[in-house]
């Protein structure tokens, strides 16, 4: 049980965060700031956060738990604006998708008060953003990695895993790196290849007419063609490391598969497809092995 | 109104054709094989035809109309096997997903008959295949392409386009290298890079700690990559040259975007976002322009 949340960002992931932890009995008093006065003045009229605070700093003042529920790129400079108040009792978590950078600018900034930080990835989210959206049900049932390091007090990840588990989730570790390489793989890249898939099509005289003969399976191919750029530009940005790694490997597989068709190889290019169909077909989401 | 169906496989593609033929009162008749005696057999018992062909040149013999539903790596041999039944005033069709391999192969068999020949895409199906999933309703309110060359007889197309439109469908009439082309980038290399995520992903060491993480927007992503081996081998191999066509113009904006971000060219990296998230955001299924 915690006494004070420190909210900074009340958008979808920080305000269904707060309302899931008054729901679960897990807080007892919100406070919240967000860079948008009005969203903070909306999330205390919908009961999302108790008081507002006018900055980040006044936001973590007093508070045992701090969550950072902003734009990664605005990680490092959220840890700048909330140094100060930063005390070692205090647990401190963020909810982006990339880590590794997450854990550098928290290196730099935090210091002597790193081992307070946890950096977690709550896998979920909408395709809709902003405070109106909150949802106290949006983190049940869901996976969240948690990615210490070696400087992460023991006793802070704990705590971390237990509130998590208290919001009805699926708790894993896993290195930073590890966290990215396999977001790159299973989500950065995938959206980078549809990006560029509606990208060359929609760059050919002749793309119109070719996009109104696409069905089904270009619908959902592409469907994550539709998401917001600039925090997919973000996300490519801060995972640019992992995902230009899996990006070698995925052209190694698709080069492959070109020449062999090229070529005439039947044979070798239905191994491949037959190990992609083969995987895909017997894959369910969120079951491990 | 046709007196005499002559169909070349009875299986989803070509059952389902017999069925909505029959119930639309466009045909009297219908002899059919399947190179498996026992899905022919099947096809008589659940009504789709009325007598039974042991060859695919009976098939043909008395028709005025003849349907190709048989894999498009079997075209050639299709027309082998029974082009000295055809005559001139039989319509053939086929429902092959590429097109100029098609007309590559009835230009070398069918000669002097090749009039008579309309190439047809349907652009329909189901995940399922096989005569116990026939569906007279599988072609209403669907897409046909038909691709025509210099050498089709007008009264030929004009019954060809007709037909269809008696069975709900949208025709519209393309060169076989357009036709091509649209489905290399809407279908094909779509289909590619699936498979070949999959692939890249499966074949690293830590692949399936990597897909146990996957969420939705990978599950939409990668479902055609559950799709039947043998079928997609075909599919890229006679549409290979395209496929490579669509490939380079893919491989430029992916490189592009990959490169903007190694640099963290943001600005750059977005603006190509941008384009693909706004065409897809409009992009409807079956809409033109």
């Amino acid at each position: 049980m915690f006494e004070q949340l420190g909210l900074i960002g009340c958008g979808l992931m920080g305000g269904s965060f707060a309302l899931a932890m008054k729901r679960a009995g897990l807080v007892k008093r919100v406070v919240g700031y967000s860079k948008s006065p009005s969203t903070t003045e909306r999330a205390r009229q919908m009961g999302i956060i108790d008081v507002e605070a006018p900055s980040a700093l006044l936001a973590v003042s007093g508070a045992d738990l701090v969550l950072l529920a902003v734009p990664v790129s605005a990680t490092e400079a959220t840890f700048k604006a909330i140094r100060h108040l930063i005390t070692n009792n205090m647990l401190i978590m963020d909810v982006g998708s990339t880590k590794r950078d997450v854990v550098d600018a928290a290196r730099k900034v935090l210091r002597d008060h790193i081992g307070s930080f946890v950096p977690a990835h709550p896998i979920t989210g909408k395709e809709v953003s902003g405070v109106e959206h909150t949802d106290p049900e949006l983190y049940r049932g869901k996976q969240v990695v948690l990615t210490p390091i070696d400087k992460t007090q023991p006793g802070h990840l704990k705590r971390a895993q237990e509130l998590w588990e208290g919001l009805g989730c699926h708790v894993q570790q896993m290195a930073p790196e590890a966290h990215d390489a396999a977001f790159a793989a299973v989500s950065h890249l995938p959206h980078l290849l549809a990006f560029a898939l509606v990208h060359a099509i929609s760059s050919q005289p002749q793309g119109k007419d070719f996009l109104s003969l696409a069905g089904p399976g270009f619908r959902d191919f592409t469907r994550i063609a539709a998401s917001d750029p600039k925090m997919w530009r973000d996300v490519m940005l801060a995972n640019r490391l992992e995902l230009v790694e899996q990006a070698k490997m995925f052209q190694r597989s698709l080069l492959n598969m070109l020449q062999e068709a090229e070529q005439g190889n039947g044979e070798k290019l239905e191994e491949m497809i037959a190990q992609a169909s083969l995987v895909r077909t017997h894959w369910r989401m969120g079951q491990k092995k």
